[in-house]
This record gives C-alpha cells, sequence and structure tokens, in this order.
C-alpha cells in the first residue's frame, strides 16, 4: 500500500472552482488504491485578511489569540475540500492539527513541531478515507492552537510524511515545479527535474516555492519530496538526496533573487567585544529575522555595522537600533529601503575558484552596484539596488548558461 | 466573589469597532472585581457566508465538515475580542469550545451539551482573566468540533453559567429587552421588566430574541437570564421564575410573530392509522422541523393534513411530502408559501376562558383571515396571511391594552 502526503497552497485552493479543481486531482490519485492525506493552506488572502482584521481591533495583537484566529483560515479550506472530495463519491474527513495529533511547544506564531501522533489519520486511512489537514497549526500539551509561522503548511506536510512513513511528499503550488529561475524574469528558464536538498534550501531561503524549515525537516529524514503544479499535470522537481558525477563542469543550478530588502547601518560603533551582540539580541527578542551582516574593519576602534531584513520588519528593527545605538554610544544609524538580492546557487561551487568573480563581473558589465556581499558554502549572494535585481538575474543566468541542461 | 457569564450575539460585535465597544463594556464590568465569562457568536453575517461558501463547493455538505467549517466564526469574534480587551489592560483569553470543556453528543449541525468542564475557564478566571468562549460548537469524544444549532450561543452562555455555578447569565442583544411586541411593529410596545421562563420559551419559539433551548436550560437549572442592550445601559429584562399575584387580570404578556411560513397540504390521505406516521417521519429524517399541524375531519374515509414549516425548507418538505403522498395514495399535495403566524402569550390563559374568542374577533374585526389555530397551555396562535400579520399584532397589541403596565 503506497502511502502519498499532497499538499496544496493557497493559490491551489483560492476559491470554490479551485478547490473542485484540487479534488478532482485527488481523486485521481486515489483511483490506484494509493492512501492520500492532504495538508491545505489557507485559501488565497485569508491570512492576511485575518491579520488586518485583528489589526482593526488592536495594533499589538496577543500571540496566543493571532494563533486561534489564523487557524481557522486551514480550517475553512481543508473542510471545503472534504465536501468537495465527497461530492466526488470520495470517502474523506478534515481534520485541524489538534485532531491530526501535531503537537508543539508554546512559541506561538512560529511553533516548533515536538512530535506527531499519527493514531487518527491511521484509523481514518484505514477505513478508506482521504485525509486532509488543516495545514500551518498544531495544539500545545494545554490544548492551545498554536501557528508554525508563515509557510507553515510545508513544514505540517513533510512532518505527516515523516509521522505516516509515507512514500513521499507531493507539494502542489502554481507553478511547473523548481527553475533554474524565475520565469517571470527570465524567459528562458529551466525546469530542473531534480535538486539536493542542501541546494533547495539555499533555493528556498531565497524565495524559491518552498519553505526552508520543510526542505530541512524533509532532508533530515531523507523525504522525497515533489514540487509540482495544481494546474496541470506534469513531474515537476523531485527534491531528494542527489548523488552528481564526480566532475560537474557547471555547478551553478539555479538563480534566485529576493526584493523588499531593507540595510540598516549602525555608523560609529566602538570595536569591543559584545557590542554586536546587544544589537542583535535586541533583534532576536523582537522576532526580527535578520539575514546579511556586514561589519566594516575598524579604523581607530570604531566600526560599521550593516544588517539586512525584510522591508516590513524595517521600522522596527530600526527604531531597535536607534535604541542601542544609543547606549552602546554609536554615532549614527543610516537606512536604505530600496535594496534586493540575487544569489547563485550550486553544491560543489565552493571547491572550484571562479564562480565569485564571474558573478561580480557579470553584474559590473551590467552595471551594477553591489551593496554587500554574503557567502555560503554553495551559495554567493549580492545585495543591489532592487530596481537593478531583474536584470541581474537575466544576466546571471546567461552567464551560468542555466538554459542548457 | 460575583461570578457572571455575558453573551454577546453577532451584531454586537459584528466590526471591529462594535468588538471595541463590546471590549469596553466587558472591561467596566469587571471593575467591580468580578469574574466574568463571555460568549461571543459570529460577526455578522459571517455563518451565512460560510454557508455560502460551502455550497459553492456542494449542495450536500457533510454535517461533520460543516460543523468545523462553521465553528471557525466563533474563533474569530472571540479572538478578536480578546485582543480588544487586551488592548484595555485587561487580561484575557480566548477559548474554543473544546478549550473552555464543552462536551457534546456527535450529532452534528444541532449536537446536544453532554457536559461542561470548567476547569479550564476556573483556572483561567482564577489567575484573573476575563474567559472568551466562542459559542455555539462543542467537541464530541472523538474531538470533533460539533455545533448547537442556529442561535447554540445562547445555549452556550446558560450552559456555562450552570457549570460554573455563575450568579446569572446576562445576554446582550441589539434590543433593550423582551417587549409586548416587536417595537419595529408595534410603536407603543412596552419592555417588560421580568418575565417568567414559561412565558419566555412560547416568546422565544416565536420569535423573539433569544434561542427556546437556552431558556428551557436556564428554567431546569433556575439560572436568571437578563437580556439587555449592548449598545446602551439599562436594565433590560430579567428572565426567572415569577410569582404572580393569586389573580391577575390581564394574562396576555405579549404579542409575537413570525414571517416566511410556508403551508404544505395533502389531500385525500387514506384516514388509517400510520399514515400521518410515515409522513413525518420521513420530515423528520431531513432534519425538516414542522411547526403547526391540522388534520381535518375525515370524510369517506379521506383526510387531509396541513403543517407548516420555515419557508427555506419548504422545496424539500414538499418533494418530501410528494413522495410520501405517492406511498400512501393521497390525492394531491398542494402549497402555500405566503403565510406568518400571530400569538398572544401568557401564563394562566388557560384557565380564564375568552382570550382566545377575543384574540378571533380582533382580527375578524381587521378583516383578516385565520388559516389555522394552534394553541398551547399559556399561548394561542393564528397563521395568517403574511401580509397582514403586522396589522393582527398592533390590533392584538391594542385589545389585550399591552401598552399599559
Amino acid at each position: 500500500m503506497v502511502l502519498r502526503v499532497q499538499k496544496y497552497g493557497g493559490t491551489s485552493v483560492g476559491d470554490a472552482s479551485r478547490i473542485r479543481n484540487v479534488a478532482s486531482r485527488i481523486a485521481k490519485a486515489r483511483e490506484g488504491g494509493d492512501q492520500i492525506t492532504v495538508v491545505v493552506s489557507a485559501m488565497g488572502s485569508t491570512t492576511n485578511d485575518l491579520i488586518a482584521l485583528a489589526g482593526q481591533v488592536t495594533a499589538d495583537p496577543a500571540p496566543r489569540e493571532m494563533d486561534l484566529l489564523l487557524s481557522t483560515g486551514e480550517l475553512v479550506s481543508c473542510t471545503l475540500l472534504a465536501m468537495a472530495l465527497r461530492k466526488l463519491n470520495v470517502p474523506s474527513v478534515s481534520l485541524g492539527g489538534g485532531q491530526a495529533g501535531i503537537r508543539t511547544n508554546a512559541a506561538h506564531g512560529q511553533a516548533s513541531i515536538i512530535g506527531v501522533d499519527p493514531q487518527r489519520m491511521h484509523r481514518e486511512l484505514d477505513q478508506g478515507r482521504v485525509v486532509i489537514v488543516a495545514g500551518f497549526q498544531g495544539i500545545t500539551e494545554e490544548m492551545d492552537v498554536t501557528t508554525l509561522g508563515r509557510g507553515g503548511s510545508d513544514t505540517t506536510a513533510v512532518a505527516l510524511a515523516i509521522a505516516l512513513k509515507a512514500d513521499g511528499c507531493e507539494v502542489y503550488t502554481d507553478v511547473d515545479g523548481i527553475f533554474t529561475a524565475d520565469p517571470r524574469v527570465v524567459p528562458d528558464a529551466r525546469k530542473l527535474d531534480e535538486i539536493g536538498y542542501e541546494e533547495m534550501l539555499e533555493l528556498a531561503s531565497r524565495g524559491a516555492k518552498m519553505h526552508p524549515r520543510s526542505i530541512e525537516l524533509g532532508a533530515r529524514y531523507k523525504v522525497p519530496i515533489t514540487v509540482a503544479s495544481s494546474l496541470h499535470d506534469g513531474p515537476g522537481t523531485l527534491i531528494h538526496e542527489v548523488t552528481t558525477g564526480m566532475e560537474v563542469s557547471n555547478k551553478v543550478r539555479g538563480v534566485t533573487y529576493e526584493m523588499g530588502v531593507s540595510r540598516i547601518t549602525v555608523r560609529g560603533v566602538p570595536d569591543r567585544p559584545g557590542i554586536a551582540a546587544v544589537l542583535f539580541e535586541s533583534l532576536t527578542d523582537a522576532l526580527i529575522s535578520v539575514d546579511t551582516i556586514v561589519q566594516n574593519a575598524s579604523a581607530e576602534r570604531l566600526t560599521d555595522v550593516s544588517f539586512t531584513v525584510d522591508r516590513a520588519d524595517s521600522p522596527n528593527a530600526l527604531a531597535l537600533a536607534r535604541e542601542v545605538a544609543v547606549q552602546i554610544g554609536a554615532a549614527e544609524v543610516a537606512s536604505d529601503e530600496h535594496l534586493g538580492n540575487v544569489s547563485i546557487v550550486g553544491t560543489g561551487m565552493e571547491n572550484v575558484p571562479g564562480y565569485a568573480s564571474r558573478m561580480f563581473k557579470t553584474l559590473y558589465d551590467e552595471g551594477i552596484n553591489i551593496e554587500m556581499i554574503t557567502t555560503s558554502q554553495i551559495r554567493i549572494t549580492c545585495i543591489v539596488d532592487e530596481a537593478k535585481v531583474h536584470d541581474a538575474v537575466r544576466a546571471l543566468h546567461q552567464t551560468f548558461e542555466l538554459d542548457q541542461a
């Protein structure tokens, strides 16, 4: 008996007709006799609508209440999908995160899954039902509803695949798979048939179509994850352990980018141990995720620290940085709100010199100034003017010949 | 320590500003040091919107899925109210029906409360929090979410008052209390300061501002229930055990009415035992609530059976009646879609002759034809042309001098 976990994102269940479409796909997948568990996100803009509603009541909603509020979005889509399946004479049952046995810690708004008790799901599956689980949510020991944070439905899907010992996890979305670059930006971007967990993790961290946590989880438990379109058939992209040949000539697998990056610079920071810790601890306490950090070489025991955050977090981050600047006696705080980033990703890049210089030269030839640089083992990222990001992606896609298989 | 249970209906929490208004009222009520538990309905038209959404997916949603879907409406309003309270620095916590310990049977869509485990609520109250509970819902032994049926939030409120051993239950709504008649129809209708459970039950059954189940429950456990306005202050109407004087000259307490009544008549029914049972069993199985039933005296072993249903149920009831008519060999089925009813309610009426005849004469004087009559111990109801209902209410209010205390 094959046990499959499928996940459908918010666009795929955006309205009643799309929900019916997803139900047809599930019904078809079930014809072969497979047991199917489905994870759904909230319909379209529901989560944002609920956040806006809370914003009309208070500027500072309690995370516990916010979680119970937001959890309703996925309950709506999962019950509707179960109804649509029954209409196709497919037995089905919808389960909230708690009902599905998803236990989390009590970190409201960004809870971690502690464990999944699959008993109820197995019982329903064994009775021949398709199990529809509300993504993005779980329940604490206290029976309080939690959410896993944005994109958490992917994490739910992978966690269920692990708990159910499923044969794989299929993530259906509004694109055909993982591409060498965003096809809206690079018309000759190529869909990848497969990609390794590590590379996918870097792509996911930089805007590709999955939540990085879910990739990490999949990598740890070696769950094969397929990303494919919910709108038409096609093999999609398989994310799994890739064993490449000993020498691969083109090690860049994809170009990815993000818009909406803000940089905050604290100038004239006294160059003493522990100073950076004060700054970044206060940002962590405020749940602001910091991306790139650059510290310039010190001159006269003063240094400049720059970091980037999502633009949505920029006002808070700026306010905190100003507070900390006063505490630590820094000279000034500046921000630059119109940045983006562009990255090349590929395993093995670190062993082969020249990728970084080819990237920098490509940007130089395009007249694009590099504001900051950051690298990992398998990624090189440049922060650039937001208006130049698309040009940068296209140029890098060409330089590294990603249109060719 | 006074323990109060308050309930706010859908109109009272219809938008963010009304939710903030309700929060202010609760904050004020709490100033005296009382422990407060609040039950809320879904915001405004939410429940109907969710029903419509399900209708877009399937004409025949499974009751279990429907319940999980509809339960989200109250979760939204209760979390928003908790947020609004916290904004006023009032500690609060929102609880879904299951979290609040409301256990029901598995009769989805119309579940009965089996019991309420108040532990969690007491724990939260003892920590100084206002407890906000999602009305209208509970949870089965299987951890499946159920709903109590329309108006179930009133029942939730009374059940919580019983379980918490509260001093009373306050139901806040968009009217100032229970009136001798609908003030929109009868301008000189008078607010009642108090009313007995039995009388209120009859009024509630006929369109007054509370769900009859909640009144029954309150009567059984002798919970004093206050119905008052959520928009402005005022004592409202106290529903409790009323001990009236030995002789009360005017025993009619109120005139009430309903629009949207349909009558279905099965003509030429063979007058044999068990025939009526077949008809009404099939309606019960379809969850269609039948109100008045009239069977005419038989002629030549044939009889006519008429019954009334809510207009929304009329198409289904008509279809079922036609099926049954074929089975039992009845001659024909007819329906009349434009009826309403008008009732006079008051304890002691049955012991004093003349109320019925005064009612019938009043309607006759107004030129209103009586289609059907039904009575209880404390109520007389006439089914009349829907277009004449308001005239009937006004005339009866005057006849029984209800404008005078």
